[in-house]
């Protein structure tokens, strides 16, 4: 089969690689039918992120089950599923707790030696515990299928840091960061209950995609400025509930500045930079909290799956460039350019 | 009147100032029935926080209104109160989310133009919004006197901690310090209903006080050798809740190495050094959450005075030396050299 391999740092290949197989009775083969690249795809190729040559990438994906290991119980081939960035086994105490992310026996796609969802198909391990099953119908239903597959990732986080951002009916909400992740989070927001979503971005065409969302206010302003201008909206206060979905040292900085003492930060960037961005001082004089990190996506799905079924919440607009597999090179310069928001890949 | 003033480190005085008078409607003229000293007013005393010389000290007291201002209405001479270690107005949008340390009208004992509690009598401003008052009956009973005094900050500070930890019925929790915060931390988890709790400490003295106030684990290393033992306590997976009662950079080093993925810091030490001790990464990918901050103690001792008042709690173990006015430069000498864990104050 064909799959997405980097071998170093701007240099993404699609090539022949061997087809994956059931090696252990608890896989699944999936055939991927939508992938995509994430942001945090990015880092590996600007080399920020190390990876070995001829790693696979991508973690993101859904498709049809192509072949069941004989101890999978709840899938079958022609089954259509998503897949979490994370697999996991689904019977330990991590898991039971909804806490996938922290599996002893979890890991992520592309990691040496695993598929990456950016191919044509995956091998799935501990497909009880790692997928979750979808109406086979929507593989029929483009636009569904293309929301659907924000389940695998940006969906989740955004509402992991909607959560940990502490967001209740009635709250308000400032959202830090307008990449795919943070227009979740607006999406997310507004599922809770907030009533005033001010996302911060300063790319019309991404703040468009968090008014749809349901951002009440955008704010253009970058560090101080925005720090200012999110205070002035909301009466010298700052925001009950922050999401941070950037992860850089300036971000964080924004984030504690602009929540209102006795407030949360969701945070779900990745962080980098060799400090945290977190005066702990300030934050101690204000009981600023600070919750989360990578989202147990898994343990998010059924919830928010009947929501993307019933088309309640559409997070179909975050896909902003359909390419397939052979465009999928072109599709990392389009999102390091920032000329594409998040890329979907139709093998 | 006589109280406590800083010279300059290590030069403490006590000394005749001025008598406290009602500047103010909303003021209550308060005569000092038990004061004590503050691991954190070790600070001023080290030199490491700056002090004006000639300003006050000591922010935890109570005592007998001796006279109320006009526009008072909870309080009447002879009227036995509690004052917290910050005022605040009663009237505010943060007092009015029991987040008292952000009135903007608040303001801390001792600081400059303040009266302090380490004194014969202390002016307080905004007395309905900040004083709490006790049974008058107590000021007769000398063991509970010295117990309803931890309410002006120790008891509600390892309330707020173990809030912040998340302590609930049947957690594991951690406490990271043997001061008189941390083992008022220990009270507050046992009362919150922790199945498990280990304190950290090397003073056998501090540690005897948490196995009655609750404890069930001492472990007594420190750093890397205080993180293997507590993750050996626990089946390797680190306690639910951790209060965090130092405020140093190893202290919150060892308090994120001891915390279960998915659990939470509760942090009350005030942060001091240079950098946070948050490895923000480790956090991120076992999405350790971190909350807490300068306790609104107020807003914890209408939930706290019973059980005190019950015996239900007792905190006063915490106080191990009593001295008169005379006594508290060598009460402060105690504390530094660590021969006193917190000492009382009978003016």
């Amino acid at each position: 089969m064909r799959a997405t391999v980097i071998h170093a740092p701007h240099d993404m290949r699609v090539e022949e690689v061997s087809d994956p197989v059931v090696q252990q009775p608890t896989d699944v083969v999936l055939r991927v039918l939508r992938a995509c690249i994430c942001g945090s795809d990015l880092w590996a190729y600007r080399g920020e992120s190390a990876r070995q040559p001829g790693q696979r990438i991508g973690h993101e994906c859904l498709g049809i089950v192509e072949e069941a290991g004989s101890a999978v119980a709840s899938f079958a081939p022609g089954d259509l599923a998503v897949a979490p960035f994370v697999w996991s086994d689904g019977t330990c105490e991590p898991c039971g707790e909804g806490l996938q992310t922290s599996c002893p026996q979890g890991g992520f796609w592309g990691s040496v030696g695993s598929d990456g969802g950016q191919g044509e198909a995956v091998r799935v391990p501990f497909a009880d515990g790692t997928l979750v099953k979808l109406p086979v119908e929507a593989a029929s239903d483009d636009r569904l299928l293309t929301a659907l597959l924000a389940l695998s990732d940006v969906l989740g986080t955004g509402d992991h840091a909607a959560v940990g951002a502490g967001v209740t009916k009635g709250s308000t909400v400032a959202v830090v960061g307008d990449g795919a992740v943070g227009l979740c989070g607006v999406l997310a927001a507004r599922r809770l209950g907030a009533e005033r979503i001010i996302a911060l971005g300063r790319h019309q065409a991404r703040t468009d995609i968090a008014r749809i969302f349901g951002a009440t206010d955008v704010v253009a302003e970058r560090g101080e400025a925005a720090v200012a201008a999110v205070r002035e909206l909301t009466g010298g206060q700052g925001a009950h509930a922050v999401i941070e979905a950037v992860g850089t040292e300036q971000s964080m900085g924004t984030a504690v500045g602009i929540t209102r003492d006795g407030g949360s930060i969701g945070y779900v960037g990745v962080p980098h930079g060799s400090g945290t961005g977190l005066d702990l001082g300030d934050m101690f004089n204000r009981n600023i909290a600070l919750r989360g990190g990578v989202a147990p996506v898994r343990a998010y799905i059924p919830e928010l799956l009947p929501d993307v079924l019933h088309g309640t919440i559409d997070p179909s607009p975050v896909f902003d460039l359909a390419v397939d597999l052979d465009g999928v090179p072109g599709g990392y310069k389009a999102m390091d350019g920032r000329t594409a928001l998040k890329v979907l890949i139709k093998p």
